[in-house]
């Protein structure tokens, strides 16, 4: 058996997701287990560094499968990128130790979310931002978002809900960078909670519209109340730009 | 009677071009018409600055069209957003004087051209860029296009049947540039003809190919054969960025 570790594009606006559902839906994993069992005629999985949402898209989402083949890793690539959807693409391949796992051994991930703060569309990312039209005060976001930077308890900051897993993360960075009308926020961190990065940005927002303040983020955070945090964010802003070992 | 200039964005992929067609095809002149006469409850013509052809982007076409109407320009451009569907936009709208016409009035335009040189999709462009697998010698490709800098007979470079309208245009600038494993070309001159751009670049790419040589150029301008020049590329790959007046 060789484990192959692949990094994959994809625009999710047409899928449930990553994450193989139990109805036979739209979903990423699904379309990637049936190509390569057909290539394979055995069945094979796949494991992503992690489930990205409905509609979330990938520019550097990381994933591995263990496979019995005599075919190369470009070979593998090349038949993948042959039968996936022209909103999906395997962008690189390689053989990896037979002990990686796309998901366990990731250090940390890169998160875009993309506002587009104007009242004319802009046709080409329409897919891929989130248009508002507000009058937003950067400088306070960029204090508020200041205090998710380091290791904090983002349990008001995410969808989940009752779980025994802890909801302790560390936000390594986030900046907010202005790129004519459209608001990019980058975030890296060791991982996020589910809807984690939306919420955040939600937050962020509403403290940019005067709606909240800078300093109610430290009471939100405290409080590990969903309820006190801002608005989830639409999916389609999202991409996950990187995955990091 | 005011005379309304707008600046349009629109990807051309659903649609059969600019021009509205006698059978009631999607056309972008189509739409804008449909919903303007709506608006005035009177029979409203839209002019552009030129025909882009099915399946042709733009980020600055510019139209005029005459209107009787109470609405503010602003008014009238959101309504045309509200009513347009998501991959068409007015980005810019003014108040023009009575005898401004887009076509008769535009002094160049400039059009870009992307081709995508790798053996792996880039999802997010894929309908942006027209996508090969070649080597390619871009040196001789900009050697190639400078023969086409200046005022020619670009009658071998276009799809026109025989017609008595002159084939003489002037071509300002062509940059190609490398962006990453992208080759943009960048084409400024004072009026394209039907096909003409799509054209030049097919040629110069097979110059980069070594399927034609860079002195070939002259001669295929000299023949005005369309059948020595190189193949159309598609459309997809083409986005009118701007016109100048």
């Amino acid at each position: 058996m060789q484990n192959f570790k692949i990094v994959v594009q994809y625009e999710g606006t047409r899928y449930q997701g990553w994450q193989r559902q139990a109805s036979t839906e739209n979903t990423l994993q699904g379309k990637f287990e049936a190509i390569l069992t057909k290539m394979c005629e055995t069945n094979v999985e796949i494991q992503a560094s992690g489930r990205t949402d409905a509609g979330v898209h990938a520019r550097g989402q990381v994933a591995n499968f263990h496979m019995n083949t005599m075919k190369t890793p470009q070979e593998i690539m090349d038949y993948l990128n042959q039968y996936l959807p022209d909103d999906v693409a395997v962008i690189s391949i390689e053989v990896v130790p037979e002990r990686f796992h796309s998901r366990l051994n990731a250090k940390g991930k890169t998160y875009q979310y993309r506002v587009l703060n104007s009242f004319v569309p802009h046709i080409f990312d329409r897919r891929y931002v989130y248009q508002i039209g507000e009058t937003l005060d950067i400088d306070s976001m960029r204090k508020a978002a200041e205090y998710f930077i380091g290791t904090h308890d983002f349990k008001a900051f995410t969808s989940t809900k009752k779980s025994k897993k802890s909801t302790v993360r560390t936000v390594e960075s986030i900046t907010i960078e202005l790129v004519g009308d459209e608001i990019c926020f980058l975030y890296k961190g060791n991982g996020f909670l589910y809807h984690m990065v939306r919420i955040m940005t939600g937050t962020v927002l509403e403290v940019g519209m005067g709606e909240k303040s800078v300093c109610d983020i430290q009471a939100i955070l405290e409080s590990g109340l969903r309820e006190r945090a801002g608005a989830l964010v639409p999916a389609k802003g999202l991409t996950l730009i990187e995955v990091r070992y």
